[in-house]
C-alpha cells in the first residue's frame, strides 16, 4: 500500500524507517502449504503451556489483585535474574537488572540512552535486523566489523570499526548460536571484546538471547564476564527460553544509570505487566526451566540433525554451512553466482521459504547465503522443505 | 543518587529527560500510615480478579500454546475496539485500529510519528505528565492552550496556540474527567476541536482513558467522531477499566499511517502480549465490561462524594473545586498565596499527600492548586486524609 501524502509533516525518524521486509516475508510464508525456515519462533509444539497454567493459577492465588496492578519492577525477579547472571560469572545485584519487554525493548532503550541522530555504531558483518532497526531509527550510520562462520565476530576488527573514521557511540555483538550466522564467540573472543570496550572507551550491547538453548558442548561465559571497566550491557529474554507471550527481557546495566533507564522506560510505555512478571518469577523459582530447556533443546537438536542431514543429502555438493550447537538458526553458504533474494520468488513456487542472507548485512553483502530456522518445524517437515529448496535451485541454476 | 561521569557520552535524549518528581512522591507516599491521594491507581479493590481468572483459563483452554507463541495483533480485539469506537460516533473500522502496550506507548509511537528535536507541540495548561514526558523526550517545545477547569481546554486558544510562533506539529488534548483537572469538554468544544485541527492542517492526539469510568450525566461523543478531515489520532487504554496489568491500549488512525506505525512499534518491542491481547478480548466479548464498569464507578462515586463532602467541611471556606462526573481526580485551587509545593512537606508530617498543581503546568502556574486522587482509597481512608489536610494547611498558613 501507498501512503497518500498527509497534510502534516512526518517525522525524520518515521520517513527514515524501512518497511520490513523480513516481516512481510514472514507473513507470506506462514501459510500452512508453505514450509517455512524464515521465521525464529520457538517450536510452537514446546512452549510449556501446562507449566505456564499452573503458574498463572498460583499467582493469581497467591497475589490476588496485586497482580493485575500498576506496580514496580518486580523484585524477586530482578533477584532471580541477578542470581542467573552471577552464576555465568558476571558480577551483578539486583541494582544491575532493569526488566523489559523482551530483548527489542531492551535494544530500544539502550538506542534512546546513547545513540544521537548522524552519530555512528558498530555491528557485525551479519546481525539481526531488529538490531540494526533500533540504531536506525536512532539516526546512526552502521559500520559493520568482520566476522567468522563458525567463531563470531573478529574482536580486532571490532575494535577497529569502534575509532574508524571518528568514534562511534556503541557497538552490537550476539555471542552465541548467533542469529543468523549460527556461530559462537570462542573464549578468547569474549575476553578481548570486553578489553576493546575497556580501552575505547565505547560500550558494548552484548546481545544473547540464546545461550540457554545449548544442546552440546559446553556453555561459555558471556562477553560481559570479562568486563571489569563496565562498559557491556548485556541484554536477554524469557521470549525463546520460556516464551514469546511473555513479553520479558532484562538488561544488565551499571547501577548508576538504572534510574535514567527507568525515567526513559517511564516515557515510553511505563511499565512491564506484573501479571507477566510473577508467572514468569513462579516458572524460573519453582525449578520449571531447566526441564523444560531440557525438552526443548532435545527437540531443537533433533530438528537441527533433520536440517543437517537433508543439507548433505541434497545440497551436499553445492553448499556449505557450519553445524551449531544451539540456537535455532543455520546459514547457508551457495556457490557465488546464486542470488538468493532471486532464488527466492522460485523458493516460493516451490512452496518453501528462507530469509535471503544480504537482509542481515548492513553492507548489502552474503547475497549468496541463506539462514534456515529448524526450531518451529518437526524432522519430517524439514526434510520435505530441503527437498523443496534443492528442486527450486535446480531450476534456478537451470535458468540463468 | 548522582550518576558518576561514564566514559561515553549519553544521547541528548536521555540528557534532556528529568527525573519525574511525580513518580518519586507516589513512591514515597505509598508507605501505608500515609493517607496517598497523590497516585492515579484504579480502584485496587474493584480490579476484576474473578473475571480475569475465568478469562485466562477459557483462552488457554480454547488456545492452548498459540496464547503464548509470537503473533500478529490480535485481530478479534481489534474488531471489538472498532465496534465499541462506531458505538461512540467514530467512524472506524479494524484497519484503523492500532493496539499498544497501554496510552503511555500508544503517545509514544505517536510522539514518535509526528515530532522531531527543536519542533513546537501543544498542550493544555494543564496536562497529564505523561504527555509533556513523551513529548520532551522527542524533543518538542511545549506551548500551552488555556483551560477552564469546569468545561477543559478552549479551543480558539488552542487553535491559535497551533500557529502561534510558527507551525506546532501536533497538538493533544484530554476530553473527559481531565488529569489533573476532572473538566470535561461540552459537545461544541469538541467539535470546534476537530475543526481546529481540520483548518490548521496539524494532528490532534486525543487522550482518552477515563470516558467510560463516568458515573453520572451523558457520555459524549469524542472529537474524534467530528473528525472528518482525520486529523485526529484517538488514544485510549485497559488499564484504567479493566486493569493496569493487561498493558493494552489502542490508537484509532487513519488507515493508511497502520503500516508506519507497526514498523515503528516493530523496533521498538516488536508486539503485545499475544496472552493478554487475547485474555482482554475474552474479557469484553462475553460482556464481563459493563457490569464491572457499573461496580467499579458505583465504588468511585461513593469516594467521589466522600471527598467532595469533606472537603466542603474541612476545606469549604478557604478552597474551591469542581465536582467530576466521572474518572478519578479532583483539582483544588486554594487562595493565591498557598504554594502548594511548600505545603507538601508538612502535608507529609501530616501523612497526607497530593501533587502539587504545577507538576501538571508546563509553564509552572498552578502554584495554588493541587490534584487529589480518590479511587483507591475507601470513604473512611479518604475522610481521614482530608481532615489532616486540612491540618497541615492551616499549619503553613500559621507559618508562612
Amino acid at each position: 500500500m501507498t501512503l497518500p501524502a498527509p497534510t502534516y509533516p512526518l517525522s525524520i525518524a518515521a520517513n527514515q524507517i524501512k518497511r520490513s521486509v523480513m516481516r512481510d516475508l514472514i507473513a507470506l510464508a506462514s501459510q500452512p502449504e508453505i514450509v517455512s525456515f524464515a521465521g525464529g519462533l520457538p517450536a510452537a509444539d514446546h512452549l510449556p503451556l501446562p507449566e505456564v497454567e499452573t503458574c498463572l493459577e498460583a499467582v493469581l492465588a497467591r497475589d490476588g489483585r496485586r497482580a493485575l496492578q500498576y506496580g514496580p519492577p518486580y523484585l524477586p525477579l530482578r533477584e532471580w535474574i541477578a542470581g542467573y547472571m552471577r552464576q555465568r560469572g558476571v558480577r551483578c545485584d539486583v541494582e544491575n537488572v532493569f526488566i523489559t519487554n523482551g530483548a527489542q525493548q531492551a535494544l530500544e532503550i539502550l538506542g534512546r540512552l546513547l545513540l544521537d541522530q548522524g552519530e555512528a555504531a558498530v555491528v557485525e558483518a551479519l546481525t539481526f535486523t531488529g538490531i540494526a532497526q533500533v540504531m536506525d531509527a536512532h539516526g546512526a550510520r552502521l559500520r559493520a566489523a568482520a566476522l567468522d562462520l563458525a567463531t563470531g565476530v573478529d574482536p580486532d576488527d571490532f575494535e577497529a570499526a569502534l575509532t574508524r573514521g571518528g568514534r562511534a557511540r556503541v557497538g552490537a555483538v550476539i555471542p552465541d548460536f548467533h542469529n543468523p550466522a549460527g556461530a559462537s564467540l570462542t573464549l578468547p573472543k569474549r575476553q578481548q571484546l570486553a578489553a576493546a570496550a575497556a580501552r575505547s572507551g565505547i560500550p558494548i550491547i552484548e546481545d544473547d538471547c540464546y545461550s540457554l538453548l545449548r544442546y552440546t558442548g559446553e556453555t561459555l561465559p558471556p562477553i560481559k564476564a570479562f568486563d571489569e571497566a563496565e562498559q557491556v550491557f548485556y541484554v536477554s529474554s524469557f521470549s525463546k527460553i520460556i516464551a514469546p507471550a511473555m513479553r520479558l527481557g532484562w538488561i544488565v546495566a551499571p547501577a548508576p544509570l538504572l534510574p535514567k533507564l527507568t525515567v526513559l522506560r517511564e516515557s515510553i510505555d511505563l511499565e512491564s505487566s506484573q501479571l507477566l512478571q510473577r508467572v514468569v518469577t513462579e516458572f524460573v523459582t519453582r525449578g520449571l526451566l531447566r526441564p523444560h530447556l531440557g525438552a526443548l533443546n532435545a527437540a531443537n537438536h533433533e530438528r537441527r540433525d533433520a536440517l543437517l542431514d537433508a543439507l548433505e543429502r541434497e545440497l551436499g555438493s553445492r553448499a556449505r554451512w557450519a553445524a551449531p550447537s544451539g540456537g535455532i538458526f543455520v546459514w547457508v553458504t551457495l556457490p557465488d553466482e546464486v542470488d538468493t533474494a532471486a532464488l527466492l520468488p522460485r523458493a516460493f513456487e516451490h512452496k518453501v521459504a528462507f530469509i535471503p542472507g544480504v537482509n542481515f548485512s548492513v553492507e548489502g553483502r552474503y547475497t549468496n547465503c541463506l539462514r534456515l530456522n529448524y526450531s518451529n518445524n518437526v524432522p519430517e517437515r524439514i526434510r520435505l522443505g530441503v527437498r523443496r529448496l534443492a528442486a527450486a535451485l535446480d531450476e534456478h541454476c537451470a535458468h540463468s
